[in-house]
């Protein structure tokens, strides 16, 4: 009864194709990309502005009806999936860039619009959006702001966070909390919009956004190198961080299981190197000046070639082989393709515990799954590693107890069960292997704070709250 | 009767030295550097861990007893004054480095070390901790990141928040928040850190924190341009930042008034150009080369001098003229002495009008208070001005509408009132003027559900809560 009035109201707020209930709509978005499992929303709606959006919050708050904001569904946390029967909330009709301010570096954005767009507008201007990630061409800036995404350049530039400026948000109750600032330095008040940024539409739906920009780097330049051991991989990359300073733009690691795996995977993958070495680094310089760069890059190689025995090192000598060297690291998706039924965890470990960690993570699967093989990669400057475990046979019902065997291991080491996925509804078990009873409370405190219904993406993040 | 219980429990709880409540004690801890006003405290606690800390808020929460934390008692905006007797809760005695590792590249921190201490520390390492200001020696690392200072390096390394991996902080009935992650991603529920930076106090106390830390740039080199206007400083902006990426450290505007103001106090100041330039900028580069990095920022001087015509530079060619030219930016300090008594405010205006800003600004002051006098300087990169006006005979009365003409201006420009020195008891009656009222009243939501008695620095930031 009180859900037929409220469709209705919903119906006549958003207008024609403001809200659908037919079945194509429902089923397409009924889940993300982590497969994690498939909910019927009561409806789609798809507001067009900051106001509806505002008045849809109202009417739902007012009926106790869930809601599930939704981006580009490309997450892998399941922070999406409209469980429940709630409203699925679709930002797809409000996107746009309102703005690209070139003395403040910013741009301003509406929050359904895909992060491609969005960079390649500020490329346009002449600026780097330094967000980016494989699933840049479909997902949704409010998305990647709503998880703080992370991806390809944090080494550099740092997270989604470190992007934002500022927010317009929409409360539970349909406030709109406006702090679309451009300003850099602004400490008038608690910060708000960082309540918004990671909590995964838990607090608040992100409407729009104000980008800061960096200047585009004109130069790219990549080198690979094979190393002896993990420790060989670390002590190269103190050196690259003190040698190259704000020019070093990627430090991806490979674990041998993964170069392996990739070759397997690509017969014809361009690899300098005897497959049997333990460890491959990816080093991407990104700078104003590419010929000098190269030589800088070729100067510090030929340092640690003498001071690390046994490193071997190949630099791209053109655009076409840096696509090349890159293609490596990319096999990735390949990988995890065929690798089957699959656990796919993206951890972090501090960095002088991520040679052990592997080591132990890789002990621990193999000897309690003996038919599963695991792989490695990540990106070791940030601490973040990308555990893979599978096999086409493997039985899908084992795949909680791989996480939880994992999930061990990385408290024990003091990392995060969620380096750049988030927790969303696959992780809000584990997350007390990763936070501590008083932060967890804390975090429930602030639900309670502002969302006092529990309508906004109920169960995501913190689990059922009673 | 409950204060005297109180204190004998607190002074059991701290031990001797732990809490002091003779003249000198209360004297010295009963203003901070904004000279606002000055309020004893009830009493002065020193606490040594943050267990003690833990303890102490738990026995004055149960009594309703009203804490103000203070680190170095540094900050302009009076957010640490002890109004209204509450306990103030110094750090002081909670300090040292615990931890440099060098391979996450962080330091581990307790919240009474001073800044400088943590910077020497840090480089003594090959590190760069990045946050960087006047009151170094003095301030202490927790009231840093409890005001999210700013300072010299934002342009490059952004403000305080950006520095902050990890924190340890106290809430109001003494519950420890331990969120010391050394992780760069760690997206594993609601951000926490971020609620107690640059809160001023009022939401928890900072004891322990984990600073990022940076490669230290070996070189430096600093070039002081003169141009004909601001549309021309700005235009230079635009072209620095693209041309030096991350090696752009400092980008410091000077107008005529300063120039001027800084010749009065410093006769013998080196200033290559003629006085009558409307505006000067200091350009600093830090690098991985300074042979290299000089010749860059020669060429692109040369450039800018035949593109915007009138414009005159010079570029240092030691470390000997590096400082020369940062002394005529230096000159802020004995400006501000000299000019009397003064309203010296901190504001952000968003960057393209900056210049406007700064011309309808002095208009309006000369206008209404003809005996006074206008100097303007700021991090023009960061939009940032800092607006000085006094002079010796101006009646102290009329501050207040000094301050609310200037804030009107900034209103209107949808800057912020508070750039870098926080809102604190000076600022609060005018946060309005900088957030609206649905942002406050979430500012209240957040004070009311982490403090509901409203014991930690109450006043601060939000004013009177009832």
């Amino acid at each position: 009864m009180r859900d037929a009035n409220l469709l209705d109201e919903l119906r006549q707020l958003l207008g024609p194709g403001g809200l659908s209930a037919d079945r194509e709509a429902l089923t397409a978005h009924e889940t993300d990309w982590s497969n994690w499992g498939r909910s019927q929303p009561l409806a789609v709606a798809r507001p067009r502005t900051t106001e509806e959006v505002s008045r849809l919050l109202a009417l739902c708050h007012r009926a106790g009806q869930a809601v599930v904001p939704q981006g580009g569904l490309t997450g892998f946390a399941g922070g999406a999936i409209p469980a429940g029967e709630a409203l699925a909330l679709s930002l797809e009709r409000m996107t746009g860039v309102e703005e690209i301010d070139r003395d403040a570096a910013t741009m301003t954005v509406k929050a359904g619009t895909t992060l491609q767009a969005a960079q390649d507008a500020a490329e346009a201007e002449g600026f780097l959006l330094a967000l980016d990630l494989g699933a840049r061409g479909s997902c949704q800036v409010g998305g990647n702001v709503s998880t703080n995404a992370g991806g390809n350049r944090v080494i550099r530039y740092g997270m989604t966070r470190e992007q934002v400026l500022g927010l317009e948000a929409v409360l539970a109750d349909g406030t709109v909390i406006d702090a679309m600032s451009k300003l850099i330095k602004d400490n008038a008040g608690f910060s708000l919009k960082h309540l918004f940024i990671g909590s995964e539409g838990a607090l608040g739906v992100v409407t729009r956004i104000v980008f800061r920009l960096h200047a585009l780097p004109p130069s790219q330049n990549v080198a690979l190198v094979a190393c002896s051991s993990f420790d060989d991989v670390l002590a190269m990359l103190r050196r690259a961080r003190s040698a190259f300073g704000g020019r070093l733009t990627a430090y991806e690691t490979m674990w041998r299981v993964f170069i392996e795996a990739a070759h397997e995977a690509n017969a014809a993958l361009r690899d300098p190197f005897p497959r049997e070495r333990p460890c491959r680094v990816l080093i991407e310089l990104r700078g104003e000046d590419e010929v000098r760069d190269r030589g800088d890059l070729e100067d510090f190689l030929a340092g640690q070639l003498e001071a690390l025995p046994g490193t071997e090192a190949v630099v791209a000598q053109s655009g076409q082989e840096c696509r090349e060297l890159w293609s490596l690291r990319d096999s990735a998706g390949e990988i995890t393709r065929r690798l089957g039924n699959l656990a796919n965890l993206d951890v972090s470990i501090p960095i002088a515990h991520m040679g052990d960690f592997v080591e132990r993570c890789r002990e621990t699967l193999t000897r309690r799954w003996p038919a599963g093989r695991t792989v490695f990669f990540g990106h070791v400057g940030d601490g973040n590693v990308h555990v893979l475990f599978g096999s086409p046979d493997f039985p899908a019902g084992e795949k909680p107890g791989v996480e939880a065997a994992v999930y061990d291991l990385v408290q024990e080491y003091g990392g995060s069960i969620a380096a750049e996925h988030g927790i969303g509804r696959v992780k809000s078990a584990y997350l007390d292997r990763t936070r501590s009873a008083a932060e967890i409370a804390l975090m429930r405190t602030l639900k309670r704070a502002l969302d006092p219904k529990g309508i906004l993406n109920p169960g995501a993040v913190l689990g059922p709250m009673s």
